[in-house]
């Protein structure tokens, strides 16, 4: 099928998103017989609904090289869940707008909502007999993509926290009576990050006390141990997910901070400060010096210290959708990252069906769980390729140079 | 004279602390016949007290050569403050220890409070005819240092905020709702780290408001700012000092959130928090969505990325304190850093007495700082030669290596 392709960012950004954009861009430019136009939509699948559509061809190769040190999404992305109806107004539009623009492969880099965006994509597609290739592409720091051995995005996320964890470490260590330091990572419902934490313990001691959401957080047996420790070696070094539960599943920020809940304009609760509240505790019942910090949105953006695997990967990614896209029999399918049972770190880039990563969590193996608030030397041999090699990161005056694109909006 | 030297860390750590403790360990090597035993006094003044004291030269070459990327303050570090009275028993307690040790150099690393320390020990030696040079060794992140162009540590604290406020900008421009993004700075009195904030506007746009220490802050025009700026582009990036004060003086923390207000184990007011009242103020206010981020230690101990020219000059001002200690007419002195006027960077190593710089703080310059809410192209100016080059990460397995010292004690 000859036709234009589009790209599309959603979901949250990455430091390597636009490493998987430059993946797919490089190799559609091979491939000028089949794949006409490289077109971006600007702000996920609502570019495309607005009208809001780049020319991809158009940018100087040098900007797209950067792409590859440069957080955040330089399409923008979006949020915006299809209709689960494909009868509503909305499919519609986006026919008539691929239609008009004669899209005939789009790739789609996000996470499992996007991946459910994608799917409803191909399933209205198939039903309208309309041909267009639907292929996501995998991305996000949470690791939480089922049927794929880990996302791009989650190597460069680890990165940062193992190094981070193991400097917080060097810098509390050296008081004579430290702080019990309790640092928060992101992940609501799955501790892939958290665990993370442990890898700061291969040249460094390592966190005291990991907690993930895949085990109930017991207050009273956290207290007990913080204090066991810090009366031990006076000071205490804390990692918790954000979306740790109690058991009977309520947050632990919301449970005993209600008074001070706060939601965002969505309703949801905001999450973020259970380390704060935890310190208070802390604070408060032993009198210990604490400190509670979030690493908050560096862990997902920090690209001065992505790893190199993680982007070579996210380039990958981004390669084998086009070179599958044109494989006929491959539609509706996310890549998905294979390792072979080997000593070696070996991948292979497959495909899934979309449908079957759609909405759906890999959550943290509960076998690397140790005792509730430790994780077991199997995870840290699994993640420890994620991190390997440093990015080369490109500067101007010491500082980062990102790609500054010029898109311009394909006109017909 | 003859004898053995100490070295003392003092004081809150940063990333090239122990740079200039390796740059005082390789000088004084080259001095046998002046400096014998190279000593270090674990956590600070009171490792002298209390017979903490080891013996640096039995350290393994290559282990000292990691401490180029070792963050945090190996020695240990501490905060006692002498007494103003030289009758107290501490000083005698001191010169028995000086004596016993035979410490004829005593180099201490650390800020403002610390050079009080070294002068107080300089006029109490002075006073009892002890001789036993004392030389200060810069060392802060915070550049508050009176009669030093800038202090070692400051550079790489300043790359990783510079890099880190262009990553942040970079996520949260992605979205076509942004947030407010209100990031806090470490510097209670002086606004010299936040002004970092601007150096990221060299490759990036900046944060659009910029509010230091040095100006009273005026929470309804700051409101107003921010309003008109989300209408506009839909996302603000604003940097916070920790230290930000109403025109009465008052912290914004303490004054807003009175009810909540902790105190350390010392009674000082906890800072940090500022920025999450002023993201809640917004958010009720205008129902625009709201981040706060803490940059918390990471600011002084990332060492991932320090700057490989604050490096170097922590481990010059190292040496110089060596080589000049052996000059004979240098005590009770600070080895600064002096620039020339000069388009290109170039600077020199000298000294001023320890008494004018001890307890004093230098503020950040008010003809720097443009409308209370941006900084000037001079601070640039000066602050960018501070963040060039790299840093040579020393890894294994994909992580940082540090130095491992075997701190064994020294043996009379």
């Amino acid at each position: 099928m000859k036709g234009n392709s589009l790209i599309i960012q959603s979901g949250g950004p990455t430091c390597v998103i636009n490493s998987s954009l430059y993946g797919i861009i490089k190799e559609a430019k091979k491939h000028p017989n089949n794949i006409e136009g490289i077109f971006g939509a600007l702000n996920g699948i609502e570019g495309l609904l607005n009208n809001e559509i780049i020319d991809l061809r158009k940018e100087n190769e040098q900007e797209l090289i950067y792409l590859l040190n440069t957080p955040g999404a330089v399409l923008g992305t979006g949020r915006h869940k299809l209709n689960n109806d494909y009868n509503n107004e909305e499919y519609n539009k986006i026919l008539s707008q691929c239609e008009k623009y004669n899209i005939r492969y789009i790739y789609i880099i996000g996470g499992n909502d996007s991946m459910d965006t994608g799917n409803k994509l191909y399933q209205f597609f198939t039903l309208k007999h309309y041909d267009c290739k639907v292929i996501g592409v995998p991305k996000t720091i949470d690791n939480d993509l089922v049927n794929t051995d880990h996302t791009p995005g989650y190597g460069s996320a680890l990165k940062y926290i193992a190094n981070t964890f193991q400097e917080i470490e060097n810098d509390i260590c050296c008081y004579q009576n430290g702080k019990v330091t309790i640092v928060e990572v992101m992940g609501r419902d799955a501790g892939w990050l958290t665990a993370g934490s442990k890898l700061s313990s291969i040249n460094g001691n390592g966190p005291d006390l990991i907690y993930l959401p895949e085990c109930p957080f017991d207050i009273e047996d956290f207290l007990m141990k913080v204090k066991n420790i810090y009366e031990q070696k006076h000071y205490v070094l804390i990692a918790i997910s954000e979306g740790i539960r109690n058991k009977d599943g309520q947050y632990i920020h919301t449970l005993i901070n209600s008074g001070n809940q706060t939601t965002d304009s969505f309703g949801h609760i905001n999450l973020g400060g259970a380390a704060s509240v935890l310190a208070n505790i802390i604070q408060s019942k032993f009198n210990f010096p604490v400190r509670s910090i979030e690493l908050s949105l560096p862990q997902r953006c920090a690209s001065h210290i992505s790893s190199l695997t993680d982007i070579e990967e996210a380039q990958e990614v981004g390669k084998h959708a086009v070179i599958k896209s044109l494989n006929k029999d491959i539609n509706g399918s996310m890549i998905n990252i294979t390792r072979a049972q080997h000593n070696d770190y070996i991948i292979g880039y497959q495909w899934v069906s979309l449908s079957s990563v759609a909405n759906k969590v890999k959550t943290f193996p509960k076998e690397w769980i140790v005792n509730n608030c430790d994780i077991d030397r199997g995870f840290i041999n699994y993640a420890l390729p994620l991190i390997q090699e440093n990015n080369i990161i490109y500067q101007e005056n010491g500082l980062p140079r990102y790609a500054k694109l010029k898109k311009e909006k394909v006109i017909l």
